[in-house]
């Protein structure tokens, strides 16, 4: 597992400290320039950073996309500048075989401004290069725990012998905080449980916070901790030693039955003459003095600004370039043998390669009769997903430890287990760390899996940085939130959620669905199979839900567009009823009470407000016709944002409060979730509004 | 520090056993009865929390509030029914020195029924003698560092020579899955960096979760990891073994340097013949036939169903009963003579029991002159924060490593920082480590302390769980969230707030509050302190905004409902502005431009719906009168929920998206929050709606 071509006693050439004073100036400058930004880390990490990229990476600069270049995560964020001047001075790609450069020595110039290639925190899919979108501190460690294991399921899944299409490795930079984290903890200690030696982090253990010295508030062993998840540690007890870094490095690809961390001891602003080793170099503009320091301790000339030596851009061509082009064209000799020798295997590489969905993914998924006692969403959700999955190879997920509950496992024959020694199984155990679960399922996502995670709707509280950052990535992952409302029941309010739901629709992009029965269910996957650039989650009821009958009320094909009609009357209603997941069939029996005595009422099944914000207005007012404002709305979480479509004369019965222990009859009386509760609101409704 | 009046050495009597198995069949017949929970805890903890509550435990059972009690959290808290059985056994009083149960026998026979007092997991200030609420894993573990480090602090500001009225010890029960979350993780650093040897974790080793062994998920050496956060670990090899859980009691009692984990290896679902030690003893009732036998295992009659024994009860007045009532009469005189010591030190002391305010406590926040140039939010919370805590001295916090920008830190004189050998400093340094502040702060509240956290607005994600927890615990505390908008600037879309404020709007009860300018700070201000059971968030800028002309304008007291007209003309509005923090500056700037064209405008100062919505009809209709229909919302953050105050044909300016990293101007210009256009949105309603 070498990807070495310079071994640890190569020494330092003037050269090479050229180029690692190139990263620590273009950073000082860029910062200086924009007037704010964080240059301390990369000042201190210039060596680190320039020995792991321009001796070991196995990347292809003119390459970017290629699925096995090896993964550099700067967990640590902030120290943005540190990966633009690597992928400036590396002369990374904007594309796949492209003449424009990712980061021009211009956009470097503007940094942090609108709309520059270089905004102040690292953006996927924002700018080429960049492998995660980092800056709130812990996710891009666990992402990189996700990549890891990606790597390693990919390999299993799709090498042949003495054909690795997939064996890179993964490293994260990653701060102190990072390490406070608690993130980062989890992730840390399902990276041990699974044995990651493709996986190294390199903590840049500087000993500076916001708030000052770590010592006051960080006090814990971070070597014998990583011990205890059963990770290989390394020490380099100076950032400067580009030797001792190369061994660290070296040590980590000869490792092979562990993950490894490189504790770097460095100093922060290293060069500037009175903030370097303080507070005061974590972030904002180092200030005139303190540039022309800096740059005097690197024998600098301390007027040039942006400057790059004759010599340093040829250095990482000869570098990082020249290995990555030869690994990328050994890598394309393995891909066309590999699929030479196998027809089978050469169609789901490609299927993988090209990040489409193989024909006929959607053949099983089943069309579910009516059924009056029908069967919890959670339950029809765990068909569904077992009728894709097995047509869909490399989706793959599990859940925070409650599978069982959550009807996620993956029950088709091969499905297999991600476990310690056997990398390709596609049930992940992620434990009882959801927070992990999700930046783990970003990371699976960011190398081009088809990923899942599970949990109570209720505990999506413990993982909102993550769902946001693949909803900000546009990353087309997807989460499983089962118990979605009172109907827990016995659990009591802990273990019910109220305004979850309502808070995940609040994440712009995230695609929030609540489906009202199986049928429904089944449409919901395969819209959030169509995804390309959304993630998206499902609320998912405990309780049975009674499987609509669709010769009856209107196909659930509705679900696509957020909101539809269900069940209708002739002409111009005189009340619509509106409700989501479990509420939609206190609608439904209104509905058909009220039709009986001759009251023109209408339902909405309305499993998704930001699909149905998508669609046009035509259709909007097609389903909510603006001048119908007798509008009943039902749906057992937060009332917040439901006036948008009960009208400001409407009512909305919903949660107002905590839920309550107590079986789920008892709750739904507490509550108000009953037929008769939506009937009475819709009589008034239609009594108030009569035309 | 030793509160044992039985060593370790003593033997397990026949009583002892009856009253441990009297325990378990109590967990078993409720779990029955309610068809519903987890019994498998308590069955294999019984043993343990016997021994820590009947021979260790300082708490008098008629005084569940005495405030020197040692504290017991069951951080796994599904395991109630083990609590509600001691609660009942001990004879714990519903209030301090009343004759009423907390737990009756009936109340056990009603577990997880409504309005029960045994409710599925345990619910403060819902049950006496429930010390904090737990379910979410991870919380209660995190909680009891904050009252460990609420006890020394305590200790350390009241406390006299020999006059001991502050030195409990708290322990927690916690599962696996409490030691896989990261929040634990996290709060355990902390407390090992605090030296906090009045804490006790004792940790259910029993190797199984809901998806089955530990092994599938936690590899991790749990000892280790605690070895390296600063922690005494010790061992228990058998759950059963009392004479080993005494000794590890003893240890910790006896240690005074750091805190103790004690890992007790146990079977779940003891005594159960074929369920016991497998996933499917974790939760649901054990079935007719596995009750019977375990009950047959532990000698116990096996169709005798809520049975105690004679002797039980006695047996805990004569443990815990008896040692808890000498304690508190001890502790009582400590108080009467510290009181005559010192009269100033009295009044602390009173006011610290009594649980008010100080008299005076708000006579120097300070009136803020109008300035155009103003200052940000975060400014003049700063400067109120630190007008009220000297008045205040039972409040303490800080922030997740960024107090320099959150301007949280108390800078008078005597604040001091609370540090490993420093417990009494009102400085928190919580690292960055969100989850764990939030959870450490519900720890500090649930004590009677005022306390606070801070970070970035967005970081709020990272700590929903404890502040939905402090919301439905009722705990007065707060929140300081500041850089609450892209405000943020250059740091990009991963620092800019969008759904955050909204997500906080929707925790039930919780007071969330974005004041426009340091006038209206000041009365947020002295709103939360008002509060005796909500916690509160404040949302605050990180740029400058202007301080109102309250001459011209409004007086800021309006905060307090909620929504206040800041500015009006004669007679009813053509159109209604209403905005909160930021953005109420611009809907100022329109109004006067308005005015001077002679359109009756009126502007809305709303920086909490949630107390707006708590004022009765009237003055809601007041504030935006039903038949003006012309309405300019305008908010930095998500705009769903607005439609409320706009209503459905008014005009909502917010956010749809994430932002972007650039200076604030530009990103002002780009996301559309300029003065021009709030007018031109406010003329267009005017036209749309005129009457």
């Amino acid at each position: 597992m070498s990807g070495a071509d310079a071994g640890p006693k190569a020494a330092l050439s003037e050269v090479e400290k050229l180029s690692i004073d190139t990263i620590r100036t273009l950073a000082i400058d860029a910062v200086q320039k924009a007037n704010s930004g964080h240059a301390g880390a990369p000042m201190a990490l210039a060596p680190v950073a320039y020995t792991l990229w321009n001796r070991y990476l196995r990347y292809d600069p003119a390459r970017p996309h290629w699925p096995n270049r090896d993964r550099f995560v700067l967990s640590a964020g902030h120290a943005s500048m540190l990966l633009y001047a690597l992928l400036h001075l590396a002369g990374v790609a904007r594309e796949d075989g492209g003449n424009e450069p990712a980061v021009s020595l211009d956009d470097i110039k503007q940094f942090r401004q609108l709309d520059s290639r270089t905004p102040g925190h690292p953006e996927y899919h924002f700018t080429t290069g960049v492998e995660t979108t980092t800056g709130p501190l812990g996710q891009g460690v666990a992402n990189s725990v996700g990549m890891a294991m990606g790597g390693r399921f990919l390999g299993e899944r799709l090498n042949k012998p003495e054909l690795p299409l997939f064996d890179y490795n993964v490293y994260a930079i990653c701060s102190d905080g990072d390490l406070m984290e608690g993130v980062s903890g989890e992730a840390a200690s399902i990276a041990g449980h699974l044995r990651l030696s493709n996986l190294c982090w390199i903590y840049d253990n500087n000993t500076i916070t916001i708030e000052g010295h770590t010592e006051l508030a960080f006090g814990e062993e971070v070597a014998t901790r990583f011990l205890a998840y059963g990770w290989q540690v390394l020490r380099v007890a100076d950032a400067n030693d580009v030797h001792a870094i190369a061994s660290a490095l070296e040590t980590f690809l000869q490792s092979s039955d562990r993950p490894t961390i490189i504790i770097v001891n460095s100093i922060i602003g290293y060069g500037a003459p009175k903030k370097q080793n303080t507070a005061k170099a974590h972030s904002d503009a180092l200030g005139e003095d303190e540039v022309k320091g800096a740059k005097r301790a690197y024998g600098w000339p301390e007027d040039a600004q942006f400057l790059v030596p004759d010599g340093v851009v040829q250095n990482f061509r000869d570098g990082i370039g020249a290995r990555g082009a030869a690994l990328f064209s050994q890598w394309e000799g393995f891909l066309k043998a590999a699929k030479e020798a196998d027809a089978e295997h050469a169609e789901d590489v490609t299927a993988f390669l090209e990040g489409r969905l193989p024909e006929g993914w959607d053949r099983d998924i089943p069309v579910f009769p009516a059924d009056a006692k029908g069967l919890a969403t959670r339950e029809s959700s765990g068909k569904v997903l077992n009728a894709i999955a097995p047509h869909v190879p490399f989706m793959l997920g599990g859940s925070a430890d409650l599978a069982p509950s959550n009807k996620t496992k993956l029950e088709f024959e091969g499905a297999g287990t991600l476990a310690p020694f056997e990398p390709g199984g596609r049930n992940i155990h992620f434990g009882v760390r959801e927070h992990a679960m999700g930046s783990i399922v970003n990371g699976l996502g960011l190398v081009g899996l088809r990923a899942y995670g599970a949990t109570f709707l209720v505990f999506a509280d413990y993982m909102r940085p993550p769902i946001r950052l693949a909803s900000l990535m546009e990353l087309p992952i997807f989460h499983v939130f089962t118990h979605d409302s009172i109907g827990v029941g016995e659990d009591g309010p802990t273990h019910q959620p109220v305004e979850q739901l309502l808070s995940l629709r609040a994440i712009p992009g995230l695609v929030t669905l609540r489906p009202a029965d199986a049928n429904e269910v089944a449409e919901a996957y395969r819209l959030i199979f169509s995804l390309k650039n959304q993630p998206a989650v499902l609320a998912l009821s405990r309780q049975p839900l009674p499987t609509l009958d669709r010769a009856q009320y209107a196909s659930a094909a509705g679900v696509a567009k957020g909101a539809y009609v269900l069940a209708d009357s002739e002409g111009s209603p005189d009340v619509i009823l509106i409700g989501s997941g479990s509420e939609v069939q206190l609608c439904v029996s209104a509905y058909e009470t009220l039709k009986a005595e001759g009251v023109k009422a209408r339902v909405v099944s309305m499993p998704s407000w930001d699909l149905f914000e998508r669609q046009d207005q035509a259709y909007r007012e097609s389903v909510l016709p603006p001048d119908v404002l007798a509008r009943v709305a039902v749906e057992q979480g937060s009332v917040i944002g439901w006036d948008r479509y009960a009208g400001s004369s409407g009512a909305i019965i919903g949660m107002h409060t905590f839920g309550s222990s107590a079986p789920l009859k008892d709750l739904l009386k507490k509550f108000g979730f009953t037929p008769d509760k939506v009937l009475e609101a819709a009589r008034d409704q239609a009594r108030r509004h009569r035309r």
